[in-house]
This record gives C-alpha cells, structure tokens and sequence, in this order.
C-alpha cells in the first residue's frame, strides 16, 4: 500500500468530518412567527455555533498536522495503516462529542461532563497521533534525512497535544471555561508552523 | 504542504458540502391518501426545491472560481492553509442557512431575516476568499506570470462578490425579493470566464 | 481548469449520493419485542431496500457512463464545467426521490405520483447529461480521433437514456409495475460496454 | 476506465461509509439534570460504542483489503466495474446494520435477529468481493507476475472472510456472544499482511 493511498482515504475522512459538523446546526423553532423571536432563537444557540467553529479549527488543523506528520515518514506498512485507522476512527468521533458539549453546555450540573468527555474523546484521538509517529520512529519508516536531533523534537511537539487536552478534561470537570481554554491552546500550537520543516513546505501544485 | 493536497482537501468539502443539500428535502406529509394531497404537499415545498437549486448553483460556482484562484497561486504556507480552512468553515455552512432561509421564507415576519441570514453568512465567506487572495499577493505566493494589473483586475473582480452579497443582505431586511435578486446576481458575475486567463485554462485530462 | 479536476469533483459526489442512499434505511419499531415481530417489521421494509439497491446500482451506472463521456472529450470550458453542476445537481437528488417513491409506493392512491417523480427527475438528469454531450461536439471538445460515425452513435446511445425515461415516468402515472420496468431497462443498456471504445478502456491503473 | 479511477471512487464511498457511521452516536436524555445521569445516560449508550468501533475497524480493514486486491490485478472492465458496485452497495448497508445491531442488542427476543442481519450482510458483500476476485482472475486481469500457487492461496484466502461470517450469522441465530467473536476472528486475520506480496507495499509516497 502506497503512502499516498493512506493519504488521500484520511483527506476523504478528514473532508466529510468536518463538513457533517454542520448537522449539528439546527433550525430553531422561534416562540413566536415575530423577526425578533427568530433572531433570539438562533442568537440562543450560540454554544453550537461555538461548536461548530472550535471543531471545524481544531479538525483543520489536525489535518494540517498530520499532512505534516505523513510527509516525514517514507514508508507504511499494515501496523502504520490500522494506526492510522484507529487515529481517524477518534477524529470521525468529533462531530459527535461537539454536539454532546454543546447540548449540555448550559445545564449547570452537566456542562463539565460535556466538556470533559469532549476533550478527552480528542485527547485519546492524539494518543493514537502519537503512537503512529512512534511506531514509525521505530521501525524506522521516517525520513533517513531527518537528523536525531530533529526527530527528538517532532517526537516532544506531538506529545504536547493529547497530553494538554487530557489536562483539559480532568480541568473541565470543575472549571468548564478553563478546560475550554486548555482546549483552545493547543490548536493554537498545533496551527503554528514547524519552521525545521518549511523549506520542503514551499510547492508549486501546478503539474 | 504542496497546493494540490489544499485543492483535494477544498475538492472534497465542497463536493460533500454541495451533496448534503439535498438532506434539505424531507418527504412530504399529505394531508390524505389522494394523488392529489401529494402533488399539493410537493408543490408546497416550493422554497426548499428553489433553495437547493440556488445553493447547488453557487457552491458549484464558488467551486469553479476557488480553482481558479488556486491556479494563480504558486505556493502555499500555513496562513494561507489556514485561511482556506476558515473558507471552508463559512462554505460548509451553506446547508443551514439555505435550510434556514427555505424554513422561514414563508412566514412574513421572518422571512427577511432569514434571507439576510442566508446572504450575511455566504457574504462572510466571500470575505475569507478576498482574504485569502490578499494574503497570497501579499507573501507573494501568486505566480510570477501575472502582470500587476492583471492582479489588480482579478482583486477588483473577487472583491465583488462579498460586497454584493452584504448589500443584498442588509437588502433582504427590507425586500426579500430584492435581496434574493441581488443574491443571484454575482452568481452569474461569477459564472463568467475570465477571460485573461482563458488560454491555460484548455487542458486534456487524460493522462 | 483542466478536466481531471472536473471528473475529480464528479467523483466526489457521485461517491458521497450513492453512500447517503443508506440513511433512507431506517431502524424499524417492532410491533412488539419478539424475534418474530422483528423479522416481519425488516421485511415490511421491502420498498426501501428496493430502492437502496435500485439506485444504488443507477448511479453506479451513471458514474460509470460519466467517466465513459469524460473520455471522449479533451477539453472543458464554463459552460461545460456549469452543465455539469447541473448534471450532479439532479443526480445529487436521487436519494429523495427514491425515498419518496419507497414512502409512498405501498398508498394505492399515491403510488404513480411517487414512482413517476422518481423516473421524472431521473430523466431531467438524463436532458442536462445530453446538454452537456451536445454542448462538447457542438463545440469540438471532443477527442478529435473520434470519426462522426462515431459520434453520431454516442449521440444516439446517450439520447435513448432520458428518453426511456420520461416515457417510464408517463407509464409510471398508470402502471406502477410498467414503469419501474422501463427504468430498470436503461440502466441495464448503460450497463451494456461500449466496444467501439474497448480497446482503450484496459489500462494499468498502477502508477 | 483505468482502474485507478475505480480506486478513486472506491476509496471515496470507503471513507463516506467509514465516517457516517458515526451518525450512529445519538445525544442521550438523562433522566434529570445531574452530572451522574448524564454519565449514566451515557455508559447506557455501550452497544452503539461498541457498534461504532467494531464497524469501524471492519470497513477500515476492508479499506486495506480491498486496495490490496487491486494491486493484484492490471485491468479493468465493466464486468468488473459493475462487480465492484455491488460490492460497494454492501459495504454502504454497513452503518445501517450496525445501527440495527445495536438498538436490538439489548431485547433479549430480538438480539439474535440483530447481530445475525449484521453479520449476514457483511457475508453477502464478502461474496462479491470474491466474485469480483474470481472473475479478474478467470478473465486474466490479474497480475501476469503472480504465480499459480499465489493466486490460489489468495483466493483460499480471500474465501475465508465470508464464510466465517456467514457461520457467525447462523451461530448467533444461536448465541450473540459466540457470533460476535466469530464475527471479530475474520476481522483479525483479515489485518494480518500478506507476506507474500510485501515487498512492493513499501513506497514513498512523496511524489
């Protein structure tokens, strides 16, 4: 199996994930046929359409990232392709624990359990980011031109991720606006570029 | 990350995005078992059918016009990817706001918010497209080829779009049919070839 | 845009219509909680696996004559790439009026309206598939090796499919049973290869 | 057709199928307001976890399967692309079955009838993904490289999958535990590498 097949089946899944986020957007069913009802019904769901944004940036750019990820790797095999399997079975997941937290986001005794399972859905999704790039290290699938001291620091950038959205969770389960801050972190981080890496990034796609 | 894995990954969304619509269209319910009750129950439905219509024009011209933009761009950095994310993100929304506007067009003191609703959101996405051209001539990613007044012209063209689409909009609050007027006109600007880069545009896909 | 973008897109929703035709599947409610009861409430359901299976293997056709076309033409221009949004907009809506003929196919008195929107806006895909023929030789976008004998018999092959239609449609609004033959009958000839294209089909998809 | 626009397409439904199942995943209703009947509501939901991870490894294996099928064959024609539509018209019944499986698993009367209908749909699709096998290798699309004895131990192969699910469907007419764990045998093996054919898996995928 070529690497560009596991591509392009995690782009389709990457692709469909994050555009049936939208399912989770729901017609309101104002109180009454006045405009301003209609406005206060759809300003009313606003935990939704914050949802919808955190979950459309956050699967972006994990996209991003593992486009990243594939490009340091040379060669896969069945273990790499059932991790990965795996890695895109806790990304499918999202749409789902999106829609879980923005529904019980505003009953009081069940918004930390929403953010919680949330953020650690996504946590367990980069557990297994992490143990493909490790798998990888190990059977030395990844770049040969990549130095040690480079692969170190992939290695410790990756493990960032899960290891602060499951600091997230355990944070939401007493303070929901700072487990929700933890969350917004390491997209941020993730989204900054690897700057080792930026040469090669540079491409012309024209064929 | 090489231009044509943004294009697959834009492909995709808008390819499912376009396809969703149609879950817009739910089975009537008639109002008895007559041929006729049925025939009445679909013909009621008459803001959803032209909804979709008019959603599946645009996002397919919006589709045609991304490529286009794509092909005067030579490189892609992380800004740029994440920009054509946040397109996305406004893209994938269609679905709603179109369901939004089909649900709504029917009751008098809410059918203009929903048509502003609709052409608000699609006027949002228009800003990200402008957006993201700006920032490709900025960084200089566009290709070398173009003279400074083509870029002109083409800045000029892209930035109709949004523009129209938030006078139609703001439009739509006082006239919903001046403001759907206004909607499908920069469809059809959109449409239109352009013509100073037509000779490239003539390729064989056969490989 | 070159046409590997177009068939590309095509392919995407092509992909995504006939994988949705799934959630007219719909999970039964048993009359009660035994085995027997389960069994009769899935085999209650016959009308929607029928159509699953029915349009599943239309728009399996239809993607397989798509690409047939695709290969005869060698060039794309807006309106080509237009007609063909056209073409997947009435192809995109097959999974509801499948749901619909299936929701209404066991109403005596709603049947034919059910069956003969099915067969009706099949044909109407079939008029913009036609357009989108006559659109490429009327303006000599097609491979240039075809001689006019050649195209005059594809002309002809593509014509009989919406035709067969319509007529389908018509039969439906009187026999149910007639005209879901003459639908079935189309996609069977579509099926059918074109050997006067043959030799060039056999390819090493290998890269 | 070359084949690789089979893949294409193939690939498309695999990562549309593989991601709706997800559709599965409903919010629960708690019974009231607290955090522990969330968890409860929650932890309730096990079987359609369990569906949804079960389903997900399965198609994610056939994914694999599938593309390593392809490699073995060079040619493609409309036999065999109808085949293939067929199989993949099983492979969509997935996320309904699964969903079936699911919400029946827990009525005692019913749970046989669920889990048998999972399996014995997947077995169905299992039969054709050996008939489009059996035919390219009777019509000598396969591989010219690949050695008798090959081709028989992958069709010995390949044969197994169907008919430890058509075993598991009848056992769980019987016992769903025990066809549950036949059901997951298949799914293993099924993982496992063809060593034979390893050496041409390695690739770079880098282009």
């Amino acid at each position: 199996m070529p690497l560009n097949r596991l591509e392009a089946f995690s782009d389709g899944v990457f692709a469909i994930v994050i555009t049936v986020l939208v399912f989770n957007l729901q017609i309101p069913t104002p109180a009454d046929e006045s405009a301003r009802a209609l406005v206060d019904a759809l300003l009313d769901q606003w935990p939704v359409y914050l949802g919808y944004a955190l979950s459309f940036v956050l699967i972006g750019s994990t996209w991003v990232n593992h486009h990243q990820m594939l490009r340091y790797i040379v060669r896969a095999d069945h273990t790499l392709l059932m991790l990965n399997v795996l890695l895109m079975m806790w990304t499918a997941v999202i749409p789902f624990t999106t829609a879980l937290m923005a529904e019980f986001l505003r009953i009081p005794g069940q918004q930390n359990i929403g953010a919680a399972v949330f953020g650690g859905s996504y946590a367990v999704g980069g557990v297994f980011y992490n143990l493909l790039w490790w798998y990888a290290v190990w059977a030395r699938h990844t770049d040969p031109a990549l130095l040690p001291a480079q692969l170190k620091r992939i290695t410790l950038r990756y493990f960032f991720g899960p290891t602060s959205y499951f600091l997230g969770a355990v944070l939401a389960l007493f303070s929901v606006v700072l487990g929700l801050l933890v969350y917004v972190l390491p997209t941020l981080l993730y989204v900054l570029p690897d700057w080792s890496a930026r040469q090669g990034e540079v491409r012309n796609g024209a064929d």
